[in-house]
């Protein structure tokens, strides 16, 4: 395998030339909001992008590393922030890094045992996910939610037990502030 | 283990509150330039810092992902760019992203069959070191060379192949430029 490079721009969190782009529409979130039909609403509205994932991928094998640009769109479904569907790795035991370059959220984490954390992410902000931890990005702010996420490249994902389960607590608009409920 | 954040200073590189700083002064680079008695002058005025690793150390166990910033100061050893020791990781089939924060220069790069290659360091540049590759990053600008990396926690460093076997090239100033030779 080659050495190569990727341009990113650092203020916008736009990868230049990605090879792959993963595109998650309003439609690809039924099941994961409380209210599903503000979701329903969206969906009749044009079904607009919800997020993206930019990559230029490596081979998924052991000792490689996947990275890539999350860019989760803000807004809300009723009182509920928008948020990624969140996922555990294929590969249970692996980390994840996401550098936020731009926006506000929170990094919501859960483990199987039940246990449910939220960190702040915000440009600059560094969110250490350890092995084990399912994660979903959530947009609290008015911009996008852009981050810079690097992986072992032979995690894969698991999205099929927060579909099923979803995650223990929701981010909702109280107030006009964002509150963990 | 509990999730938890760091934060970065994404205009200067600068990581808050690290647990940890590798400091290498020009005195820990005895050996590694063409030129010992511009080194040896350097040492004796001073022996001022050459590059440094901030890190907020995470397990060094499969899964886990270890992320630091490295910081390497701009200057000539007679004609030859500063540059760090440069290393193979201990478990060698392990790769290594570089994310340029800051500065300009070269990820060198060289494997055990003899191939040496560079991809440009800048502000917003990712370079992808694959598994099984020696790098060392070499500054050719005029401020420091700024990088976020992220490899496998259980990749480890070694150092004694460079140490003994340098690389294929280096990096010198011919004419004002830098030039591979």
């Amino acid at each position: 395998m080659q050495p190569f490079g990727v341009d990113i721009n650092l203020q916008t969190g736009e990868m230049l030339e990605p090879d792959r782009i993963v595109v998650r529409r309003a439609s690809d979130m039924q099941g994961y909001y409380a209210d599903a039909d503000a979701l329903e609403q969206l969906i009749r509205r044009g079904d607009p992008i919800h997020y993206e994932v930019f990559e230029k991928p490596v081979p998924e094998t052991p000792g490689n590393l996947m990275y890539c640009i999350s860019k989760l769109q803000p807004g809300l479904i009723g009182d509920e922030f928008y948020m990624t569907k969140g996922h555990y790795h294929r590969v249970r035991h692996t980390a994840e890094l996401y550098l936020c370059l731009r926006g506000q959220g929170l990094m919501l984490m859960k483990t199987e045992e039940g246990e449910c954390v939220a960190e702040a992410m915000a440009r600059g902000r560094l969110v250490y996910v350890p092995p084990s931890w399912a994660h979903r990005s959530v947009n609290t702010g008015t911009e996008p939610l852009v981050s810079f996420c690097a992986y072992p490249a032979e995690a894969g994902h698991n999205y099929g037990d927060i579909e099923e389960q979803g995650f223990p607590k929701r981010v909702l608009r109280v107030q006009g502030e964002p509150q963990l409920v």
